[in-house]
């Protein structure tokens, strides 16, 4: 391989990857959703010095590490970089648009803006499902190598994953008239704990409830009928009855969002956000206000912002 | 009402109801097919003495009850009858051309070609989800009241079934290219018994992949994935495995059709019949060829169709 830069190659790229929401209620572990507003922005510059460095990060609170080894937009980076041009050195700027382990996919998204940034600073040889290694190795670092955040996150939309090969996702169709409040308490949940609180055995006629749910969720994207969505994401009960506990005032937070028009309220991948799901954008403003209220009434601060299904996955700017 | 028979009724009806194929590997209690080939067939005459009554019985070895109380053909007409004209006789003829308590179906078809010849015979009145509740209502004197057979018996097609009203089925798509070798040993396995070894409680992981399974097994009907959809079909990791010991030489049939060109081969519904599955006729005919041998060389006695998928769900025959 030539140890001169490409002549495609950029003195930089720019990549932003948008957040995800796991799980939509039942489809645990195989189903994600990119959602628009909010994401990850990585800037990839060429640089002398062969390997992937980390040198700024901005909108983390100085809580994400700069070694290059432990950042997952650097992990990531560094495998397409190694994937297509070892020779040459990349440095990475981080903005982080995402808060940290809130159940939106922020490492997922770093990852997937690293390795898209970094494809386009080396001329855009790989296709997107050939970066899904790449983001893959990342996530494991952090949180275990599942593809049910940086699936969404590369493709956009909805999409089933089934395994952690490019093979083993496959978009779904988008709804109309789905909106979401992504609200976000200021409580800590970490993915870890979020794991451990799941059962080990699960009574057979939940599995089959599950089952029931997960079909029933997908003949509803399809169909796109979203009273029968809303009600299938509505219908985990193994995972959300085992979570709840860890994010304070869930059941009151619920119960205020569908009193305020929305229609169903799940938890967004291990939490602590909420995804309240609503037919129309002024029912998801309000119940994600009134949700927001109530964490503030209960002195915890919270965050919320309205969405919709984000149709792109994660893109080099130009 | 009026005592008088309609100026609409008929002097008798004759309906056909097919054999249907619940589960479908992981979707167990939620999915059904029905198939072509086979199935019942009643023939309903009005008679003067009000009431619902079994006359004739063909086609079961003598193994069925003429009492009217305990025959799903006779409860689901009762049930018509008494929403349409409780004043009118009914006497009935069922003519079996699907084995007992074979996984099939058989109550389920009794039941929707008894509800639908009575609702024929009375002019019908009654839609064909109109009647759901009647055969639910017979199947649950025999088997229980869920509606995997009974939904596609009626409808035709592969249906998705989350409950036992007329709102919980829903049909899904029917991927070309989908033949089928239905191979049925001479042997009980009553359904009592095929639900006594499911698992009271499995893993965790396990419910995560059955999950998995049924969305992907959705998708591929969706897609027309053939592949995709043979893969889901095969990939049941709890009910299957439980119940493969009540059905002699399951791995061995399993593999011998696999050997001889098929893609798949799973248990029809609490079994013992075996659903081969095949992307010709030729193979489909091939491998249950083959599976009868292998029945028969082992001193069990054996039958095997070739069928698709039933588009068509209970009609009457004009």
């Amino acid at each position: 391989m030539s140890q001169h830069v490409p002549d495609n190659a950029l003195a930089s790229a720019r990549a932003f990857a948008p957040a995800t929401v796991a799980n939509l209620g039942p489809g645990f572990d195989i189903l994600g959703m990119a959602v628009t507003g909010i994401g990850d922005t990585v800037t990839a510059h060429l640089c002398d010095k062969p390997g992937t460095s980390v040198v700024k990060i901005t909108g983390d609170g100085g809580k994400l590490p700069l070694d290059a080894t432990r950042n997952t937009a650097a992990i990531a980076a560094e495998c397409v970089r190694q994937q297509i041009r070892p020779d040459v050195g990349i440095e990475l700027e981080i903005e982080k648009g995402l808060p940290l382990a809130s159940g939106l996919g922020s490492s997922a998204a770093s990852a997937a803006a690293g390795a898209v940034a970094t494809n386009a600073l080396l001329g855009n040889p790989l296709s997107q499902l050939e970066l899904l290694s790449a983001c893959l190795e990342a996530e494991a670092t952090v949180s275990g190598r599942h593809a049910d955040n940086v699936g969404p996150a590369l493709l956009g939309g909805i999409v089933l994953v089934t395994g952690i090969t490019p093979d083993c996702l496959f978009p779904l169709p988008i709804p109309d008239g789905l909106y979401f409040a992504l609200v976000t308490p200021d409580v800590a949940v970490p993915t870890a704990q979020a794991r451990a609180v799941l059962p080990k055995e699960v009574p057979f006629s939940k599995m089959v409830s599950q089952t029931k749910a997960v079909a029933q969720l997908m003949y509803a994207l399809y169909s796109g009928n979203l009273d029968l969505l809303v009600s299938a994401m509505a219908e985990d009960g193994i995972i959300e009855p085992a979570r709840q506990y860890l994010i304070p005032y869930f059941a009151l937070a619920r119960d205020t969002a569908l009193a305020y028009g929305a229609k169903a309220c799940i938890i967004s991948g291990a939490g602590p956000t909420l995804c309240i799901v609503a037919p129309t954008a002024e029912l998801a403003e309000k119940s994600g206000a009134a949700v927001q209220a109530l964490y503030l009434a209960h002195g915890i601060g919270a965050i919320y912002r309205v969405a919709q299904v984000a149709t792109r996955g994660a893109y080099a700017e130009t």
